[in-house]
This record gives C-alpha cells, sequence and structure tokens, in this order.
C-alpha cells in the first residue's frame, strides 16, 4: 500500500488535538515511589501537600490509577494559542547527514516562553485561579519555566513571584525583562525575603545560588503567605501528566501518516519534556503494545541518570520539601560554573526514575561542547537556533542518524526539541570563540555528595 | 448558510501554499517610477544594476507586467522549513478589548530570524548561489534582515558579509552572535573597510552609524570584490515580490473560511512587510475585484509617509546607490537615539509610495510609547512577545476594534505580526521603568533634509 507522502510539518488540526492528559503511571506495574514527610518519613498526605500545591494537582499528584484526566476547557483553549506545536521531519539534516534514518523532531519553541514549560504552566496556573487564590510562587533557574508560569499568570490575571537563582537573574537580564513585560516580581536567589535564603546566605555568602536553593525560597514564601501555593515546573508526577500532550500529538501526528519511530530521544533534567514526550509510548510499551527504543540524554556535567544513585533525597537545599525517590546527585549538588543551560537539577522525576531502573529506558550523558557542535550543526540547516537543552537531544538524534549510515538501516528516530535558544547566546559566544569545556564531576565528589542523602529505611 | 468555526489558528497544508509570488506592480495603472542612475539622472539599466544584484533579481526588479512569477522548487523546500506561518484569530485580544470586531494576525516570528525577512533573504540568497557568486553582502540595522541572510547564507554555503550599524552591534551583542552562529561575518558600521566608511567618520567620528551608511558600505564591498553582490531587505521591488508570500498565504488563509477582512493594517519601514501582505488584496483593489482600507504604520520619530515628501532621494547616506522616487525624509535623516526597534529607514518603497501617492492606502504614525502599551496588552493576552516593528500595527489595530466597540461595528481586521521582540528587552526595560519618551522630529528638522534631496527634472 503506497504510504501518503510526509510533509516537512505535521500540524494536527485544532479538532484533532488530545483532549485528555495521559497518565502513564496508570499503566505502570512498579508505581513511582510516594513522596515523603521529611520529618517522620511517612509518605505524604494530601493534607499536608495541601499546604504547599493546589487541592486539585494534590489530586493528580497522587492518583497513580487514572490513566485519563481531561483537560478542561480553559486551559484546552490556552493550549489553542500555540498549540498543535508542529512535528517536523528533518529533511535537511537527513540528508545532510546523508543517513538512510528518518529524523522527527517534536518543536515545542514556539510560544513566547521559548519551551515546552507552558505546557504545565498554565495547567498550574489554572487550578490555583479556581481554588481562588491570589497568586503562586516559584523558582527559575534558566528562566524558561517562570517565563512560562509569568505568561500562564498574566493570562488568568494571578499574582506570580519568581526566585530566580542569582547567576542567572545577573546572567540573563532579558529573561528576567520577559517576565517583567507579563506582570510577574522576579527576586534573585537567595536572597533576604526569606528565613531560608538569610540562611543560605549566612553559610554561603558569595554563593551565586542553585535550583535547590531558590526552591526552598519560593516553598517557603508559599506556606507562609495566605492565598499562595507553590508551583514546580519539572520533576513531579503532575508535570509530566501535563507535558503528556507533547507525546500525545506526537503520537496522533505520527499516526496520520502511519509512522511509527524506532528510537525516542529526549533531553532530561527533571524530566518534564522527557517523561512528557515518551508518556503514550511508553504507555503502550508497558501495556505490551508496542516496543521502542527511548533513550534520556542527560549533561555530562550534571548526570543524574547515568552516575546518580536511585534514592531517597531532598527535592531542594534547604530541606523544607518532601523526600522523593529519584536518581541523584545529591541535593547539595551544583553543576560546574562552566556548565551553559539549563538541565542542572540535582535528581530525576520519579516516575522516570523508575521506569529507567526497570529497563524501560536508556540514558546517556553528552560534553557540552558536542552539544554545541550538534546545535549548530541542526540551526544551519534546519533553521531552528536549539536551547542548549534541547541540542542534546539532537546531539544523540545525529548520532543515532550516523550509525544507521553506516549499516544502513532505515530507523524512524523522534526527538523532543524543547525550545530555543534566544537567551542562551552568551553559551553559544563561548562555544564560537573557544572558551567552553567539558569538566565533569569526579566520582570522588560524587561521593561526597552521595554521604549526605538521607537515611530512610 | 452557516459558515465553519475558525479555529484559533488557520494554517495551510503544504499543498495549499502558493507556488508563485505575485507582483502588483503589473495590477497598478501608475508603476512605480524607475530607479535613477544617480550621475545621469537616467533610468538605471538592466546592465547597470547587473553590477550590483544577481541577475535574476534585476530582471524581477525591473519588471512592472509579469504578475506572477513562479517560486524556484528549492525555495519553496525551504519555506516548508518555517512555512505556512499561522494566521490566528485574536480571539482572547477580542474578549480583552471587548470588541465585536473580528481580528486576525499573520505570525511571521516563527522562524529563527524571528521575523518575515527570511522570505526574500532566501531569494536572494538563491538567485546569488544559482549565479554562481560566491557570497553577497548586505546591511542590517535591528538585525533581523542580517540574520535571516545569514541564515539563509548558511543553509546554501553561500558567504555573507554583514554591515552592522554601530549601535545595534554594540547593543545587540546576541544578534551578532546569532549571525555568527550561521556563519556570516559581522562588521559595525561605518567600518574602515571600505572607502565610504572612512569618509563618514572622518566626517562624523563619533558616529553611530545609520542603515543608509550601513547600506553604502556593503555596496562598496560588493561592486569591488569579485564574486560578489549586494542584497538588500526591503524597500526595493523584488523584496515586496518575495514577501507576497504572506498576503497570498493570509488570502488563501481567509478564503478557506469565508471570511473577507474590511481593514488590512501592517507597520511600515521600508515596506517590506506591508508591501507583502497587501499585495494580494491591493490587486483585488486594482483590479476593482473588492475594496479594502489598507493602513500603513509607522513610527512618529520617522514619519516617511505622513510627513515626508514624494520625490526622488538617495537611497543610502553615501549616495552611491541609485535614485528612488519614494517618500521620503531626506537621505540624511536618522531618528532620534530614544527610538527603539526598527523602521528607522529614511524612505519608503516606490511601490507602496506610488500606491499611497495614488490614494489607495492610508497612513498613520503612532508614538513609541503607545505602541509598547499595546506590545505588553498583546503580549498578555496572546502569548506572544512582539517585535517593536509589529507593535506599531499592533497598536492601530486595537485603535481600530475600539473604535468598533463604541459603534457596534463588527469590522474584520487583519494585521501583520512581523516578528518576535526576544531582541528588543533593553527597549521593553526602558518602557518598564518610564525611560521611554516620544520624541519627533520638529518640521523646522526636516525641512533641512528637504532641502538636501537630488535636482532630478
Amino acid at each position: 500500500m503506497a504510504k501518503k507522502e510526509i510533509p516537512y510539518k505535521i500540524y494536527l488540526d485544532e479538532h484533532e488535538m488530545p483532549t485528555s492528559w495521559y497518565n502513564v503511571r496508570a499503566d505502570m506495574k512498579n508505581k513511582p515511589a510516594p513522596l515523603l514527610n521529611p520529618g517522620t518519613h511517612q509518605p505524604m498526605t494530601a493534607e499536608e501537600l495541601g499546604g504547599v500545591f493546589c487541592a486539585d494537582l494534590v489530586a493528580q499528584e497522587l492518583d497513580n490509577d487514572t490513566a485519563y484526566f481531561p483537560i478542561p476547557k480553559e486551559i484546552l483553549d490556552f493550549y489553542k494559542m500555540y498549540r498543535p506545536s508542529p512535528l517536523t521531519r528533518a529533511y535537511c539534516l537527513e540528508k545532510k547527514l546523508g543517513t538512510p534514518a528518518k529524523i522527527y523532531y517534536k518543536f515545542e519553541g514556539n510560544n513566547t516562553s521559548g519551551s515546552h514549560k507552558l505546557n504545565s504552566a498554565i495547567a498550574q496556573a489554572y487550578y490555583a485561579k479556581k481554588q481562588g487564590l491570589k497568586g503562586v510562587t516559584t523558582e527559575t533557574g534558566a528562566g524558561q519555566w517562570g517565563t512560562a508560569l509569568s505568561m500562564a499568570c498574566a493570562y488568568l490575571d494571578l499574582d506570580c513571584k519568581v526566585y530566580m537563582v542569582k547567576v542567572s537573574y545577573e546572567q540573563k537580564p532579558f529573561r528576567r525583562e520577559v517576565m517583567r513585560t507579563y506582570g510577574a516580581s522576579v527576586t534573585p536567589s537567595p536572597s533576604m525575603t526569606t528565613e531560608v535564603g538569610k540562611k543560605i546566605l549566612a553559610e554561603h555568602p558569595g554563593t551565586t545560588g542553585s535550583l535547590g536553593c531558590a526552591i526552598s525560597e519560593a516553598v517557603e514564601v508559599a506556606v507562609s503567605t495566605p492565598g499562595y501555593r507553590y508551583v514546580l515546573g519539572s520533576v513531579l508526577n503532575q508535570v509530566l501528566l501535563h507535558q503528556s500532550i507533547i507525546g500525545l500529538e506526537t503520537k496522533a501526528a505520527l499516526d496520520k501518516y502511519d509512522v511509527k519511530p524506532d528510537i525516542i530521544i529526549g533531553c532530561a533534567g527533571g524530566g518534564s519534556n522527557l517523561g512528557g514526550l515518551i508518556s503514550p509510548f511508553m504507555g503502550e510499551k508497558l501495556r505490551g503494545e508496542a516496543d521502542y527504543r527511548i533513550i534520556a540524554v542527560e549533561p555530562a556535567s550534571c548526570p543524574s541518570f547515568t552516575r546518580g544513585v536511585f534514592a531517597y533525597d531532598f527535592a531542594d537545599t534547604g530541606m523544607v520539601c518532601p523526600l522523593a525517590k529519584m536518581y541523584t546527585l545529591g541535593s547539595g549538588f551544583i553543576p560546574a560554573p562552566n556548565h551553559a543551560g539549563g538541565l542542572r537539577y540535582h535528581g530525576m522525576s520519579p516516575v522516570l526514575s523508575q521506569l529507567y531502573d526497570d529497563g524501560l529506558m536508556e540514558a546517556v550523558s553528552v560534553p557540552q561542547t558536542k552539544v554545541f557542535e550538534a546545535a549548530e550543526q541542526f540551526a544551519r540547516v534546519e533553521g531552528i537556533l536549539p536551547a542548549p537543552e534541547s541540542a542534546h537531544a539532537i546531539r544523540v538524534a545525529i548520532d543515532e542518524a550516523l550509525k544507521c549510515k553506516e549499516t544502513g538501516e532505515e530507523k524512524t528516530i523522534v526527538f523532543g526539541l524543547t525550545g530555543t535558544g534566544y537567551f542562551d547566546m552568551v553559551a553559544y559566544e563561548k562555544f564560537h570563540d573557544g572558551q567552553m569545556d567539558d569538566y565533569i564531576p569526579t566520582d570522588e565528589e560524587l561521593q561526597e555528595y552521595f554521604q549526605k542523602l538521607p537515611k530512610v529505611d
């Protein structure tokens, strides 16, 4: 049977867009371990979590059984502003590489936040609004999540307080200004506005901050300010649920043209993009309906999957958050200052951690100069300047495509292109000027952090 | 008859994409005045123009009769990387304004150059490559055109030399870095690399440059370097021809849903976007098949249509280029330093100038603080951070929609959203901090420039 000719970009029609999120936990035999109360080491109850998160989001966080959550109409309407996102056949890259592989990428950068983060930001803001809250607090590193949340909050007239890792606040003033355009207040972290910030500053006066530290501050403000809750852009089960829209659209677009991927590749920091992209494919794999090679790509400078341990750990530096069982480098771990771009969180989504531990997916780590080489190669033929995060997936997609060139295999490769690099030009400049290196943590360093992991029976 | 429900975003399928450019000159009764040799004041011949521009582009430039030019397959393939661009129904903006007007915008910012400029960049680079040239030279102001040309040249393995207005070069290092990612060489203008640059620097040692000056340098390098030609991102007839893809797609998308616009609005600097957007609509108007209100929007600080004169003028500061008959503020005019964003060229496309002079379109000028107010309002509900250029059109679209609110008229408004503002955050910051003002040139200042216009019989 003649297959339909595949266009450069596959767009779903509005009526073909998914109307439910898919919860991969429902199909997991080994469920992700529950969050634990950091004091008692008992599973966090809905009531306890409700002090930090909105009620509806707590319900989503704890629900390991419901496979599909209908997307509220208000969120669907917002999605229609920037979704469906295109699934692009990388014809030009294939040609340039001379590979028989067929490469597709799901591009999530065509919205002002510049990444997929908006998919969960609008959901979390919506439930906060629905609950009658005044506002939300959060942290941001590279700034994609903070921008996304600012956009969602502006749309819903919700107050938005962002704690931005100090080094990013200073090096990325434009990101900060985008958030201001959307009406958010942005505070460099650690700051003197919180107890935990003061404590960290007293202990490490010159610190340029970390995600774990910014999380602690944002949580403190949320739990101590009436009418506020905390929201998080990655790691959590609820975030993977919202981000499943990426994978569902990808699968619907591929199905339209009867395409079955062999390999699915995503970059992995906390796991929001990877988890979302692979969800429906992993679901098929878990149900025994199909098989796919699924590859998580992480920076060699922050290698939680490939060099971390699978254990309960603190989600934040201030140790105010629940404990999560995940692949982790230890909550004190901060990537070396030479590390560009995001993917700098010390841990990994508990869902993905469990799937990885169960052998259902692979992980590789890549040095950043090789990542930027791939980024530039991709930009020049596919016309999109990728975020450094996304370029991790590009690197491995190109590597797999080159393997196909050697073997002559016509594999179908799908990868997630999470966003654009407009605010990462300092990193590109370093790369062009030969100022970028590939420092990776030593085993000794990592051991030091592992020894500080909390003891959980 | 029940009309089809209109989605948030109308995408054409790949097979619905236009395959020819439309040349509005073919339907103009009064053709645009020819370019003149600056020495003899005689119309430039194809041979004379061929020293500056590629042969195929010269043919397009001079052809006032052919209505449709088939788009070469190589260009169509490149278009498919980032086109069709979406035509978006601004449901959220309409709701926020409480207007009965129906607002649509054609968004050209979903490619890495961040604007519509890529549509002509790839065409001009393609014809240069076809002619066997080694490379092209150009100027760039805000950097959108330079970025677009760099992308096109990288794709075709063509050398690209960009002269960037010095003030932008210094204030927009990230733009510069994007061009470098695409392999272009970028020189701040005026520079010591050209005779005209040296002359301007000798006369005005502290100058921060202007578009007219950068054009002179780029032209000098093109005509004096074997295997090089000059390319330009706006003003020229050929550019409007290539940019007609914007209007053709817009019309095809509207036709799909039986929508007839009442008002079409575009920002106008040199006229590349406006000319492209309105082309097919203006064609219908010229042929008496339909009527539309067409509005050009320009900055109050650089008001060539609304306060300029319709006369032959130099296209560049160094006076090395042909003379063009256009609405102009005089080739020595440079907008005040407080002017943010593009739309800073002293003249206007000869095609649009003729159409405006013939009463076939209107023009309004708007102060920049009002432009940024509109930009922010738009960003908060439509989710796209607009370029300051594009925000000029947003301003007037909102104003027209608010008039409809008063009168109760359900007018259909279409405007061109040319690009994104990622590299304009310094301007947004000024706006947020109340540091932006609305200086406009006095009549006396303008008179001074008018008196220096060349005398052409």
